[in-house]
């Protein structure tokens, strides 16, 4: 297998009823590629500063993630800021410095073009769009989005829907992007612009998988402390393309085990603050996790 | 089995985004004890005015349910208006006129006193502990309550609540009761309180049951159209209660069934306006849709 991650890496200042951090490793690449590499090897594409330390590859690279596609570029790795509410569902952002991220290119070293799995995580959808056509011969490819291209680039948003497998979205923006409440309308909806797959992400709520004629409702798993949500999203996006990339067919059940193996890396992602808890996370931990969904959604 | 239900007998005046309707029937105990009765025989326990008319109450007794204790006072009957918001999650009260049931007053017929499952539905925590006062010996005993009493009436409902079985409640309330935000220390809270089984509703996210060791996260059924959400909970706490008594043994396998059998009769509920939908629902479109439950959450 191969998976491909294009998309952001960053340092985050993150404010939650648990705590702050300041300037810790995070961007969707990250988080995508982390969870992904407890399946098999990851490619990851993206741009960090003169400001990003060694120390920060040397961890991706650690967990067997190809860095090569993270290229330097003279200036400021991108910045972000949040703080997150009480109720965690909801967030301010504090600040955006896109730094180098706002000049991001993403081409891709000439061994990642055979890249099978790919994703494209939350960036311009023309970028997104490039990056497809320099992958040869992709199996599945799925991509996120948020409200900022919804708005703002609507038509080349349409376009690469239209060029992907499936897409995963978080409930709020696939409402946005249908002008539908109804998620079995939005889905449907999403699904005529191109994407055979739905996934829609409902944070603490779990996600909905639409594909085939079937709907999958995957809880998500009930923590007695949640310290970060930021990068949930990406580490279930991490976790579904890893664990499908292991299967044979990407058939119903494959997909659904898959969304249940997201589910499993964006539980243990919120668990600490940025990606600290993949730092000391295992395998054997992840597959007790699977074990503990089933028992929490078996009647 | 012997089912008992106390609660609400209303006229509702609904809007929501599929329309409005004018006086029809509602109230905790109708929605209970009709979605109850596809599982065998319910009691009703309720206080309607003169201007009730008997028609309602000869759908209730089609439906099997003893309506002996629903007695007519002079006055009127319950009345509230709503109005939900385009996501069908919030509502506004639009006003609540008590009539007779601001002075209601749960005698139970002698030939209730020997119910085994009874389920106190929303009314102040005194009147919820009366009705317990007087059932000989109970096999298992629910409740719900709302802000107004938790708010108001605290000493009560702790009273009430150190004598039940399980606690049907929705989050916010949840939420409230506990002063703490996180369910699964929420539903530890409130097991402190009492209850051995909590089940937190959380609307058109499903259900969480917290029983023994175990948690059982519950999807709800994703309709393409929803017109009323008024009574899902109540429907839900009548299919939760009805499938229930129908087991054997009350052990985790039986509250995980009836868990979704609650949501089964939930999204039937909230398929039509009023009590409409159950008027021509069938028991084997019930286990049709069980099955279709299992489909949505199987992997």
């Amino acid at each position: 297998m191969s998976v491909l991650v294009v998309g952001s890496v960053a340092f985050d200042d993150i404010e939650t009823p648990a705590g702050r951090v300041k300037g810790v490793l995070g961007g969707a690449a990250c988080y995508f590629a982390v969870a992904a590499s407890y399946f098999g090897a990851v490619r990851a594409v993206g741009v960090v500063g003169s400001d990003f330390p060694d120390e920060h590859l040397d961890f991706l690279g650690e967990r067997g993630i190809d860095t090569r596609g993270i290229y330097r570029a003279a200036g400021s790795t991108f910045r972000w800021g949040g703080r997150y509410h009480e109720s965690l569902d909801d967030r301010d952002t504090l600040f955006t410095d896109l730094g180098v991220f706002d000049g991001f290119n993403p081409d891709l070293p000439e061994a990642y073009q055979d890249s099978e799995y790919v994703f494209l995580a939350n960036i311009h959808p023309s970028l997104q769009l490039r990056v497809l056509e320099q992958v040869s011969a992709p199996r599945f490819i799925a991509m996120d989005t948020m409200n900022f291209w919804i708005e703002g680039t609507r038509p080349e948003l349409e376009q690469t829907l239209a060029r992907v497998d499936g897409l995963v979205i978080n409930d709020q923006e696939a409402r946005q992007l249908t002008g539908e409440h109804n998620l079995v309308r939005v889905a449907a909806l999403i699904r005529d612009m191109g994407p055979r797959i739905v996934i829609i992400k409902r944070g603490e709520h779990g996600a909905l998988l639409f594909e085939g004629e079937g709907v999958f409702a995957a809880p998500a798993f009930p923590l007695r402390e949640v310290q970060d949500p930021t990068g949930a999203g990406d580490s279930f996006a991490g976790g579904f393309i890893g664990a499908l990339a292991r299967e044979e067919e990407l058939d119903g059940g494959a997909l659904r085990r898959a969304v249940i193996y997201g589910s499993v890396l964006a539980s243990f992602c919120v668990e600490r603050f940025s990606l600290d808890r993949f730092r000391e996370l295992s395998g054997p931990e992840i597959e007790e996790r699977f074990a503990r969904f089933r028992a929490l959604s078996t009647f």
